[in-house]
């Protein structure tokens, strides 16, 4: 398996568009569009937020088929809580897209994104929709990324080629993120393309798996969004078929590969973010406190401020693991910072203010917390909570 | 009962003093004292952080006996993840102020709050204790409340009196609060004091009820600290005894008014806020998915800066509700702004943006959220997030 470079058309047979439908204002791009040349094998895995917008709602019932065609996306607005219409807007813009592609309506999954509650201008988008098929093609996998974006700063494209049997196959994909990201659940908008040939049930495993070991164990803001989605179609175009056990781990390491790439840009292009946090938490009863004792270290404000400011305070992080679900001595709590201890058996030591600034200053700051309570970890990525943050989103709708 | 000017020594037979230690920098006033003339019933609430600072600890240790004399609070560093040699540093200060004091050394309570990770400088604050004991007085109230602050910008005092059997009685109280506010906690240092007279159990049973409708109901920043707690002293100097429930329902209301005063002033003052946000939580299945409810809207990121730049972005209101554990039927969802419906049966109404954002520029804003699942209710008070709040939190330990 090797990087190359590319999005989401990297995969034989897969075309790919960008335009503004006027959804955005400044004639920004907006509506996006991917599609197989044939019918693929699809699976997703959706936000798990009470609430969830039309286009998530119509997705996960197509998905139930396993197979789809074309996927539209479209940012600028969300299409959710917008009651009964907005699933009919939804269902519209499917059939709009489906009729154009000369598809069936449920070969068509749709993904929206940006402001909640607000309608979608439903006959723009259906204006752009000749011009968006028109500029179908496997060049234009960046214009697609582009098109998905709100406050993100960069597109986000990965991909991987492999060889299997003799044949190349690939694995390439595009997603949105920068605000609303949390753990637990989908996270942002994703898709992901590959021309292997295989079968729905197992693409559907090999996604979860995927996304629950590289999605959701990002973090910007601990918020969990209403549209979250990472949608996958396989096309078999490569010819390679995915059905021994020695082939799914082969593109189950690919699949991961291009959602870890993509989950990393989102965290280092959290809204506001300056720098990257891992938090490693190790020795734990179990995974599932582990994951909990992550995640709060991640979340916390504190931990956020502290590491915009390179501010030394390691009593933030210990107070968040003592804050977690996780049952453990403090009085054998160890913390380490890039490898350097500097909480040993629950006391803080003596590091020096410079040489913990200086650890702190670094773009990607590593956090150890050994919790020497059993023999479970986890890992969680975050970003930092800068006043960019607060600026970006007490003036997004505006 | 009516509300007085006054504070910790407002009830009869309190002292309180307040001074500068060499703790903070700049000569800022960072010990501080409150003494009963007589051995009063001590009860407390603390932090349920499993790092627990060396004050918590020990006065947890000494509240069993349910009796206490002093209590010695400073600010400027929290003796937490401090070791052995941190409760070695508390049990010293304890004991220098018992001996100063005349009383035996568990009478004398401790509480500690500003950096985590720093020993005391013990031995500059047992040259303030003469000074400090010197300073003595019902008219240092305010002194004591400022020696306790650490980012706040403002001492919070209360004080109430009510006549019971002829006799006038009182609870006073001061607090510290700014950031590291979270529900489910003890949530910030605060020490309330009382006239009455009322056995040890009696008095732990209502600071337990009030402090679980005051105090936990706020949130700053949803971190939570390793040094909170709440901690009474009711003497009997006023000759009211509380024993039968009238008496214990005039109590409780008294106990609650001081309470819910300092709660509310310590969100006001949540470290960069600007406004304060009531989330009420109505029509859910049970008590505790109203509170989780409520807490998810009232820790979201992306509400408070919402409510911090007056964005009118309600989908943040229900995205925050959907992710919380209360289970409800999306379609059936009802949000009132200060009344105003903004959310109907799940859709968002087509109010004017700029009516809505006149509705959240107002300083103190009211959010209803109808799950209609059910009849349990719940309030949580939280404050906005602004740069202000990053700026304080990225530079704290400078």
């Amino acid at each position: 398996m090797r990087w190359i470079a590319g999005g989401v058309t990297t995969a034989v047979g897969f075309l790919a568009s960008g335009v503004s439908a006027g959804i955005k204002r400044r004639r920004k791009s907006d509506l996006a569009l991917v599609v197989s040349d044939t019918l693929a094998s699809a699976a997703g895995v959706m936000t798990t937020n009470r609430i969830q917008a039309a286009p998530v709602q119509l997705s996960a019932r197509r998905l139930r088929r396993g197979t789809a065609r074309a996927i539209l996306l479209n940012s600028g607005c969300a299409n959710c809580l917008t009651g009964p219409e907005g699933v009919r807007d939804a269902l519209r813009l499917g059939r709009s897209v489906a009729r154009a592609l000369g598809v069936p309506e449920r070969e068509v999954l749709l993904a929206s994104t940006g402001l909640i509650g607000r309608r979608l201008p439903v006959a723009r988008m259906e204006r752009a929709i000749p011009p968006l098929i028109k500029e179908l093609s496997r060049d234009h996998h960046r214009a697609a990324a582009q098109a998905i974006l709100t406050t993100d700063r960069v597109p986000k494209e990965a991909a991987v080629q492999a060889r299997l049997g003799g044949r190349l196959c690939h694995v390439g994909g595009m997603a949105k993120g920068a605000g609303m990201i949390a753990p637990s659940m989908a996270t942002m908008l994703c898709v992901l393309t590959t021309d292997v040939a295989i079968a729905p049930g197992l693409l559907r495993e090999a996604l979860r798996e995927a996304t629950n070991l590289t999605f959701n164990r990002i973090s910007v803001d601990g918020d969990m969004s209403t549209n979250d989605a990472v949608l996958t179609l396989a096309n078999g175009r490569s010819g390679v078929a995915i059905r021994r056990t020695a082939e799914v781990k082969l593109f189950m390491a690919m699949l991961m590969a291009v959602s870890a790439k993509l989950a990393a840009c989102i965290v280092e292009d959290g809204e506001g973010a300056s720098k990257v946090m891992e938090v490693q938490v190790v020795g734990a009863r179990t995974e599932h406190e582990a994951k909990r004792c992550a995640r709060q270290v991640a979340n916390s404000p504190l931990v956020k401020t502290m590491l915009a400011g390179a501010d030394p305070n390691v009593g933030r992080i210990a107070a968040a693991v003592g804050a977690s679900a996780a049952r453990f001595d403090p009085d054998r709590l160890d913390i380490f910072l890039d490898h350097r201890p500097v909480v040993s058996k629950g006391a803080a030591l003596h590091v020096g203010t410079a040489m913990l600034r200086s650890l702190l200053a670094k773009p990607r700051v590593e956090v150890r917390v050994d919790l020497r309570a059993g023999r479970a970890r986890a890992l969680m990525v975050t970003c930092d909570l800068t006043e960019a943050y607060v600026r970006i989103n007490a003036g997004y709708s505006s």
